[in-house]
């Protein structure tokens, strides 16, 4: 059975209990086709089951870096739809079936995402702006009320302000900013909350600097296991 | 410092991660009036930041019901926030200050929320719809691929077959639903796809009865101390 066709794309985020890591489904009513950004192994299956009562054509499984706290489901989803391409920024240094770089457009029926290069907590962190939407989806550069880490992994705290300030404050205010983790239970922000109400963000480039130096982070506990799997795009899981 | 002007109304959905229980603020970005739809004690806090940072005149606490498995935030925002009102059906039996009824219009600046009265999972529950998002907030009368239980509270299979069939089916099809829970992190659904693929609520009224009497579901772990608070809105938590 086909889903009708109605005039707003198809957007539907979704949850990982576990690592509090957020999903997004993203199609084209007219067209069918879809891409999924930050599947996690863990909840597969539920979002195949979504991908097929849609009736969606899962064209791109996007990975806005190599995560280091779950495993991504690309490889997973791989199995099911076996057309659908991963995709990573070409400085990511992972595997990936396509790789993407600052300016592109990734175009999926009417749906076009931008790509947006936002290094800072790794070098090959990437932010997808659908303009369609008025939606960013900023992965672990910028968080609700926070940033991503910049302490493993190529981190650099001045080049994730600048990617910040450049590459998502710049957008228009009402966009809304959909991000890849959050622990409190907030499901999204907008540029306009963070660029005046963000505690780190909104501080100069150097004060930024000395507080995600000074953080005092626990290791990740899922490290170790992640990143290796990651980099090869989710495989052997 | 007031959030600018925008078009689309504010919309914020959240979770409260140990009831896996979403509440809603929708507010209109031109008057900053806004309402909240069945917040949590446990993340009261968290929604008043929210409020504040967006320089919010909270006017309503919207409870879809006197609900079962978490305590309401209601009384405890009012002590923040004083001239707002807490609203419950005026078949629910519980405290509050303002009652609404079937077709009654919530008017809070631009925006306008339908009240539908969708009795089964309790004799009090409401769905609201508020048609400029194109969404409805069904609380516990219809879930994702699921329905709020009927073995406690006044539950009735047969007035909850009713009430969505009758309340919620006939809605547009593209209308999002947004509901009270969902233990698999799915955060929305839509009218067509739980018109055809819910597995409970396609089946004939006879079926959904059987089905709904045949659950065999734990008593929930909350309801003795949750209800008596909830009758009176919360108060004493």
């Amino acid at each position: 059975m086909k889903a009708p066709f109605f005039n707003a794309p198809i957007f539907r985020q979704l949850i990982e209990f576990k690592s509090s890591t957020y999903t997004y489904i993203i199609g084209c009513h007219k067209t069918g086709k879809a891409v999924i950004i930050d599947p996690v192994v863990d909840t597969v299956s539920r979002d195949i089951q979504i991908i097929r009562d849609l009736n969606l054509d899962l064209i791109y499984g996007l990975n806005t870096h190599v995560h280091a706290d779950h495993i991504t489901g690309t490889n997973s989803l791989k199995t099911v739809f076996p057309t659908m391409k991963s995709v990573l920024s070409s400085k990511s240094g992972g595997e990936a079936d396509k790789y993407v770089s600052d300016g592109e457009i990734i175009e999926i029926g009417g749906l076009k995402l931008e790509v947006r290069e936002t290094p800072g907590h790794t070098n090959g962190c990437l932010t997808y702006v659908e303009h369609s939407l008025r939606s960013a989806f900023t992965g672990d550069a910028l968080l609700i009320r926070a940033c991503g880490r910049t302490d493993f992994q190529q981190g650099n705290p001045a080049s994730l302000f600048d990617s910040v300030h450049d590459k998502i404050f710049t957008l228009p205010e009402d966009y809304v900013v959909y991000v890849g983790h959050n622990y409190n239970g907030v499901l999204q922000t907008t540029v306009w909350e963070e660029k005046n109400l963000n505690p780190r963000l909104t501080k100069s480039k150097d004060q930024f600097v000395e507080i995600m130096k000074n953080l005092k982070l626990n290791y990740p506990k899922q490290i170790d296991k992640a990143v290796p799997a990651n980099m090869v795009d989710g495989k052997g899981h």
